[in-house]
């Protein structure tokens, strides 16, 4: 089973490393794991923004499956480009699995980049625009393609001290893959 | 033609207005509008997010075409929520356009959230992580999306007095449907 791994990680400064090592985790669950390129290209803008494209896509048309890094990112909710790969997968038909290390609902996290308010039992944000109060990890459109196409959002009990370095969700998302593959095996044998 | 009308727009106070005027809109140039649901639902939490998702992935895959409104939403860049609906329909091949009210570059917006360092040419925000430097108006994997399965991102030359009532970028979106289907008549004609 190959695994895109969707999420802002091709932005850490050890964003290779990270790669490296999420990969390690997919081969020792018995999945082939596939990076995204963002990092690999580093020549002018336009055409090698347009490369990394090309080559995203191609990676996501080969893999069964994502595990989406939906941790929040430079805001209270998920890199959209992140979510824009896993809209792709999910209309794809392919097996849907994400995490964010940050366990608090969209809602609580909202509160910490804008004063909300309450009016008629519905919050709102600074600019008074509502606030999806749902109790879900992130916006529903991403929860629920997880839920519907995969598995469940999965979440650590607290933050981590390093939210892009600790792998414990990332590899709970590997161990459903292959348990899934293994189901798969079973229904149909060679 | 029917054009799925992605955007965080849901969210704003008069978000059922804001539907109404898109869909005259389109109406107005020969297209069907279809606008999220998320506005019409109001029951219990779980349940209703649920029906929000179903009824949004309905409405998506019934449509030819999505508009996206990739306005900067609670950051520097667009509502992860719209991102994965861009990303759901560019998979399932449909005519992807979109729109923001927000003319600057990624980078540049991302200056006015975070402090922004350059290192080695490359750019960084205060957590160290890379910030995208093409010169595109959001991550690339959606700006691309809209090059290669739509039409070029449109945008104002200045931002609009109200970004969330403005029009007038949606408009020309909605005029560059029309023509794409104009054309495809014109094609196959009958």
């Amino acid at each position: 089973m190959k695994i895109y791994l969707a999420g802002p990680d091709v932005f850490l400064p050890d964003a290779i490393e990270v790669g490296r090592r999420k990969v390690g985790l997919c081969t020792r669950h018995g999945l082939t794991g596939l990076y995204p390129l963002d990092n690999a290209i580093d020549t002018a803008a336009r055409v090698a923004s347009l490369a990394i494209f090309r080559g995203n896509e191609a990676m996501m048309n080969s893999a069964d499956a994502i595990i989406a890094n939906l941790t929040p990112f430079r805001g209270p909710g998920a890199d959209a480009g992140t979510a824009y790969e896993l809209g792709y997968m999910a209309a794809r038909g392919k097996l849907c699995l994400g995490y964010s290390n940050d366990p608090a609902s969209y809602a609580e996290r909202v509160r910490r980049f804008s004063a909300v308010t309450s009016r008629d039992g519905r919050l709102a944000d600074a600019q008074g625009l509502a606030v999806e109060d749902f109790g879900l990890g992130d916006n529903l459109m991403m929860i629920h393609a997880l839920d519907l196409h995969g598995c469940l959002l999965v979440t650590p009990r607290q933050v981590p001290l390093d939210v892009w370095h600790d792998f414990a969700a990332f590899e709970t998302c590997v161990r459903m893959a292959a348990e899934r593959l293994a189901a798969l095996h079973a229904r149909a044998p060679g």
